[in-house]
């Protein structure tokens, strides 16, 4: 794949670097960064020189329309090291596009590509000793984009900061995940802004989240707003639905987060011969399909948590434990994702880039 | 109103003020900060001490929960100066309630009444000489609350910055205020956050509102997202609608802020006998009004424009014209209100909090 890039990066490294103060065997989903971080500021309708530096604090003012109205979004992906110390990114030109088409939605600036791919691989390079080898090892990469101009008008900022953090990462999910079908609150509506990885989507969630959790439920997956009859995704990973030999999942609209492992899953169940159909899976078919043994897997999929398979989930009065199968397409699917991430099976679809 | 207060407050005083550098006859809305500002931290579970300071850029880490998922709320308040030099709060204590709510609804830990009201009439006070006397001069006062714990994993922050900034105001919106009826984005959702003042639905508005304000209008009036029949409120202004003699507004809802001007005007038009009723308006009703020539008046309601007449609005493809009439209820309760607020008509219901 030929991306753009640019080697107009100024780059100031850190004095010494914090990697052996890390325990990379316990680590919390993104609580440790490494040791720069890249910054590009827009000012008077042009991107600035971007800046690789020492990761720490900015200033900021109070005023900032981030904090007053949200205007922020973000991306997720992740690197990762094969068994040769190459260090490879997954489908970085999806989480551009993305990240474009969330800009735009939140009546933000356009990254150039050259910014986005070039600040990434460059930064990436340089924390490669981030990067640990072995599966489920990886180095998390969270580029945003924040409004910090200043002033409470509320309107568009006319000032934006574009950083990438770096987070060493293993997977986002452990243990049994239970789910919840939200019944009551909901995560986007039509004419909304649920299609953008925007800020504020997440927060939303959080309130209705703690309520699951405190009924012992890791996830809620979300259906539409307005008859909440039909199932769409979960907090931060799209979700998919086996019934018999064939795997189901909403099809992306402006409620959907259109996600790059979904999409890449599919591709993948197309090419092996697995059916999948994008076609919206009611709660009816749901239940239905639980009590009548057809339904055999629900499973995540994000970049996060790669394929994050369900054990049961709750509808109004009623759990429903899922069936302990063999041969789990939730398994293969990631297996095959995950070799391809780190170079262990052919990427016949040339989706990943080397840094 | 009894309100509780704390004394409890560190300060520290600028060298120098700024207000001799304000032209306060030319002020554009939320661009300019007094001299001072309120800081509290919420770190531990519990608020540490407010401290009033200098109004500077603060120090805070790109992972911060504010920038990537959104955790953010504010209010909008004013304080007025009356005749005789006194500084008044109008309903402070709804701000705080209307806080607190936003709170829970974003997962965000509530601000103690002492805090909130101690602070506005600490910082106010300290700040007197930036209300100015007149009738349409205010001081904006935004109390807003974002997330400042650091860590990319989407769950609620730890940790919480509350803070108070104040403004020199004049009226929001000047001129002929022409709207557009939503049709296809939306605001807000059942089982959103539509009712919070939420960072992130303001955000969500930008992109409609530009397209919007290319065709011409100034504020788009938005509807129910599942079927685009009922007329909700504007960006920042709930909206009432006249039909011959009678006023009509959206009741409160998930989807809907329940703002402190829109009940002060229904209060204010019960207590004088004007007629009002809290309904849902359809599209439908609001065009054959326009025909038929019931409709007599739209405006806005809101702490910032206080009461915004609306000239005219565009339903698909049509634009309908507003008569012009004498006698506008609009008028009349937007004078009754500010009567109340700038101390020039008895405050009958107990709403002004001296400073
Ligand atoms: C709401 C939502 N859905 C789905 C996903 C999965 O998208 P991706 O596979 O691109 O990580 C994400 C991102 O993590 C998300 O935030
Ligand atoms: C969405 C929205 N609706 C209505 C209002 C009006 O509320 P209030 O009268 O309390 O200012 C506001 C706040 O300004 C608002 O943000």
């Amino acid at each position: 794949m030929m991306l753009k890039t640019t080697s107009e990066i100024d780059i100031v490294k850190a004095n010494s670097s914090k990697i052996n103060e890390v325990d990379f065997e316990n680590l919390t989903f993104g609580n440790v960064f490494t040791d720069h971080m890249l910054v590009c500021d827009f000012k008077e309708g042009k991107w600035e020189k971007p800046v690789i530096k020492p990761y720490e604090p900015f200033l900021i003012d109070p005023s900032a329309k981030v904090f007053h109205y949200g205007q922020a979004i973000f991306e997720g992906m992740k690197a990762y090291k094969d068994e040769n110390d190459d260090v490879w990114l997954f489908r970085p030109d999806e989480n551009l596009d993305r990240f474009n088409k969330s800009a735009v939605r939140m009546a933000m600036p356009e990254i150039p590509e050259e910014i986005f791919i070039g600040g990434l691989k460059t930064i990436v390079d340089m924390e490669r000793s981030w990067v640990r080898k072995g599966l489920g090892n990886t180095l998390y990469i969270r580029p945003f984009m924040i409004a910090v101009g200043s002033g409470v008008i509320a309107q568009p900022s006319s000032q934006y900061r574009f950083m990438i953090i770096l987070s060493p990462a293993r997977s986002y999910y452990s243990g049994e995940v239970k789910v919840i079908i939200a019944e009551h609150y909901s995560r986007a509506a039509n004419g909304g802004i649920g299609a953008a990885k925007a800020a504020g989507n997440y927060s939303a969630q959080f309130y209705p989240q703690k309520l699951a959790q405190e009924k012992g439920f890791q996830q809620i997956i979300w259906t539409d707003d307005a008859t909440h009859t039909k199932l769409e995704e979960a907090g931060t990973m799209n979700v998919f639905f086996r019934f018999n030999d064939t795997i189901y999942t909403a099809p992306t609209s402006e409620r959907i987060l259109d996600g790059v492992t979904r999409k890449s899953l599919i591709a993948i169940a197309k090419r092996d011969g697995i059916k999948v159909e994008e076609r919206s899976v009611l709660v009816s078919e749901l239940i239905a399909g639980a009590k009548d043994g057809s339904l055999k897997e629900i499973f995540g999929a994000g970049t996060a948590a790669v394929v994050s398979p369900i054990v049961g989930f709750q509808y109004q009065e009623d759990y429903y434990e899922l069936p302990k199968i063999e041969n789990s397409l939730a398994i293969q699917l990631k297996d095959k994702l995950t070799k391809v991430q780190y170079k262990l099976a052919e990427d016949t679809f040339g989706w990943t880039v080397k840094v």
